[in-house]
């Protein structure tokens, strides 16, 4: 056995620990009993503890060595350019603190759900600042030399963009959206008002029906039900256990259809690219999507420029109106414009492809003040809902809709929001690509087109370099600001 | 931290890994995509190859030797008489052998599973020779100075009792049962001949129906869903994840309602045992169940001895009807009639508590002689036969029915089939104590006797000792019969 043969080996049992720490957060998440809590954040707390010592073990770094010597061929190399990524990473950080950390954000996740119902920001405080406080050390040692924490933070999600980029593409988003979304509002004022007046859209929508809906339209977009499944969750999200099992959840509100049709349709983009990566990599880095962001282009991709579509449901309307039958009393042109509503709204979730980056711009710069310790998490619900009336006119009633409606900060995700905002630039951007080259004309075809140029590439790419193969250009706000204009302005 | 300390954390680390195992097992069975299998195997390979790693390793025994020197109190002297137990086995028994039995009883249940379905037990035959050969090797290394190999099969899976223990409670089932089957038979005959007529107890009983019964059975018997879940799978099992989840399963037969509701009982019954363990000992020896026998005596004492009962269906027929209308059509006495409907069947799963042990008592004759050598392999389908004959007035049609039925000896399961029957002499023998004690009045109350007899005193005691506490007497097949007696032929 070669010194890489072992070393792949040694990759994929750790990858076997973190198959079933996955599942067992999947598990927590979709149907675990309550009784399980502290338990379940012990053995992932343990597990975590594992896997970062198979990670920074002797063994591994002397296989590591032995196999960067002799890596041949560019899969190698770059396997070995990832390992060794990682095992500078894991060097940085020491085991206390990836052990604090699991423990602190699994608990914060646990206060999180049962605090913000009740709308107790004051219980949750201090699970939020130890939390921010145990990003903050690991930014620092993550951090470029020149670099503050946040930097740090940002850099683990997305290697080829540093702060300036995120500053641009932010900056170029902030001078136009604003004043974009006011003219679409304006725009959509009277139809806006008709749509109101349609009590049809209203259900109710039973919840069986609408997981029926979700699952044809799952299928409909490619997803593979024989190697994923789809289930309930309090925050819909998207998960592989390990290669041949990549899940989506959904969540269902009887009163509303487009909140679970939307987020299924987001998270089933999730899944197909995760159902798309070579499998014969399957467990080792270069067998990974390649970023946060691309994976989020995926998501939107389906989501936003296919599911909002008037092909989409031209096509796929008789499919819906079969397998939830409340929609016959709904016109198709009334469902499609209202799935394209734009409204200044509370909830990041449920907004609309246009407003959606003024939500994130919102958690960047409050994420960013908290990590660099401009803003205390004492003020954390005053600093938001400013934020919210400048950006976007509105302000909460309740910390539930307003700080605390993102379960991301509880999980130490700082640093991630701005992956959803380039996700969103990048969907566009692939989206024209893939127009130019004639493959949206279906499904099937778009898919195949996706697979060939983002899928299969697996993380073999850094993000800009993969999009400029894919596009021509590194990511651009343009294609997205355009799509945006074409479809709401046009 | 003191040695003590240090090992139960090692212990509870590699729970940690158990529970994930568990938990990557149990959704295997329930829900996983069958795109995941092979990742799913190999990922469950991986957490047992480093759960053996951790406890053979030179660390672990140079904590356990430190921990023994210095226990201090009951607990802490079990605990680690526990932990040794565990230890001197594995130094008895060498890896050559451990191997050598994995992989033989890997490919004998592989060839058993092709070879049932076929009816062929002469390709069979060698895989279950090499199988008795090194469970005869196995049994010789852990029986005691003048035991005999049986014995230390036996003594693996119940400590307490040796061979001569097992031969008496045998002999005293088999002198009054065959005999007292005969006449139960007889006694039932018109009944039975009733209950073939009545349509209704043959359904249809909708999925969603039985599952809600059998939800509402789980709670009457007190157990906690707060701590548990109830799902379908092909084989019912119950399974604790960690403390704090304890899940069971049943399965759905929409022709056949008491299937899937006592199979629900049965297993209620070990997971009301699981959520009764002490938690502050969770993930250490010492906080398991006490043996597989007294495991089998609480999943018994629930489906038998309460669920059967006359006063547990009084109560239970207006919810039992409530949650699946269907039961309306049956009339409450032909119900319970059913439920203890007595007849000479092939097969064991599905016999009921008069000839259960019937079935077992042919296994514990036929595997110590094989065992022992009394008996070849070659001759064990004509021996089985004969004993069926002898023992139930039956005779397989061929091996599928006789005695390739079980895949217990190709998976190296010698000396496990009497913890079968002695979990069911120790139910009526408990159920007996629990009603002398004025417990068995309502359902709360006997839960409250089985939580401070047999559920906190955990592994705290061997069988006998733990059953002698709680009855005053050492395990004893008279109030089984004495139950049987007065159930069947009062």
């Amino acid at each position: 056995m070669t010194a890489y043969a072992q070393l792949i080996r040694h990759l994929q049992e750790t990858d076997h620990l973190g198959a079933a720490a996955r599942l067992l957060q999947w598990d927590q998440e979709t149907g675990m009993p309550a009784g399980g809590e502290s338990h379940r954040a012990d053995a992932l707390s343990t597990l975590a503890k594992l896997i970062h010592e198979r990670t920074v073990s002797a063994e591994f770094a002397d296989l590591a060595a032995k196999a960067t010597a002799r890596a041949s061929g560019p899969d190698e190399s770059r396997q070995m350019e990832l390992v060794n990524r990682d095992l500078d990473r894991a060097r940085k950080i020491p085991s206390r603190l990836v052990e604090e950390t699991t423990r602190a954000t699994s608990l914060a996740q646990q206060v999180w759900a049962r605090t913000k119902r009740e709308q107790d920001f004051k219980t949750f405080q201090p699970h939020l600042e130890k939390v921010v406080e145990l990003k903050r050390e690991e930014g620092s040692l993550l951090a470029p030399d020149t670099g503050t924490a946040y930097d740090g933070l940002l850099s683990d999600y997305e290697r080829g963009m540093d702060t300036s980029d995120w500053t641009r593409l932010f900056d170029e988003l902030e001078r136009e959206l604003p004043g974009m979304v006011s003219e679409i509002v304006e725009r959509q004022k009277s139809t806006a008002e008709r749509l109101d007046g349609i009590a049809a859209l209203k259900g109710p929508f039973p919840k069986d029906a609408q997981m029926e809906l979700n699952r044809r339209l799952a299928e409909a977009l490619g997803y593979d039900f024989g190697r994923g499944r789809l289930d309930l969750s309090a925050h819909p999200f998207s998960e592989t256990i390990h290669a041949g099992d990549s899940r989506i959840t959904t969540r269902i509100d009887e009163s509303e259809l487009t909140g679970s049709v939307y987020s299924t349709l987001h998270e089933t983009g999730h899944a197909l690219y995760e159902q798309g990566l070579p499998e014969e990599l399957a467990g080792t880095p270069l067998g990974m999507y390649c970023s946060m962001s691309v994976h989020e282009s995926q998501s939107r991709l389906w989501e936003n420029l296919v599911g909002r579509s008037d092909a989409f449901w031209q096509e796929l309307w008789p499919v819906a109106c079969t397998a939830c039958p409340a929609l016959e009393q709904v016109a198709m042109e009334d469902w499609i414009a209202h799935s394209r509503r734009v409204k200044r709204s509370l909830i990041r979730t449920e907004s609309d492809e246009a407003t959606y980056n003024l939500h994130v711009l919102v958690r960047f710069r409050l994420e960013k003040a908290m990590v660099l310790g401009d803003l205390q998490v004492a003020d954390l619900p005053g600093a938001w809902n400013e934020a919210y009336r400048n950006m976007l006119g509105i302000e909460p009633p309740h910390v539930g809709l307003g700080c605390m409606q993102d379960v991301h900060w509880s999980a130490g995700l700082f640093g991630y929001f701005p992956t959803y905002t380039l996700g969103n630039l990048l969907s566009a951007q692939l989206y024209r690509s893939a127009a130019k080259a004639g493959a949206t004309s279906d499904r099937a075809t778009l898919l195949s087109w996706l697979r060939a140029n983002i899928h299969a590439k697996a993380r073999r790419f850094e993000t800009p370099d993969l999009i400029e193969q894919a596009t021509g250009e590194r990511p651009t706000a343009r294609y997205f600001l355009a799509h945006l204009r074409s479809r709401y302005l046009g």
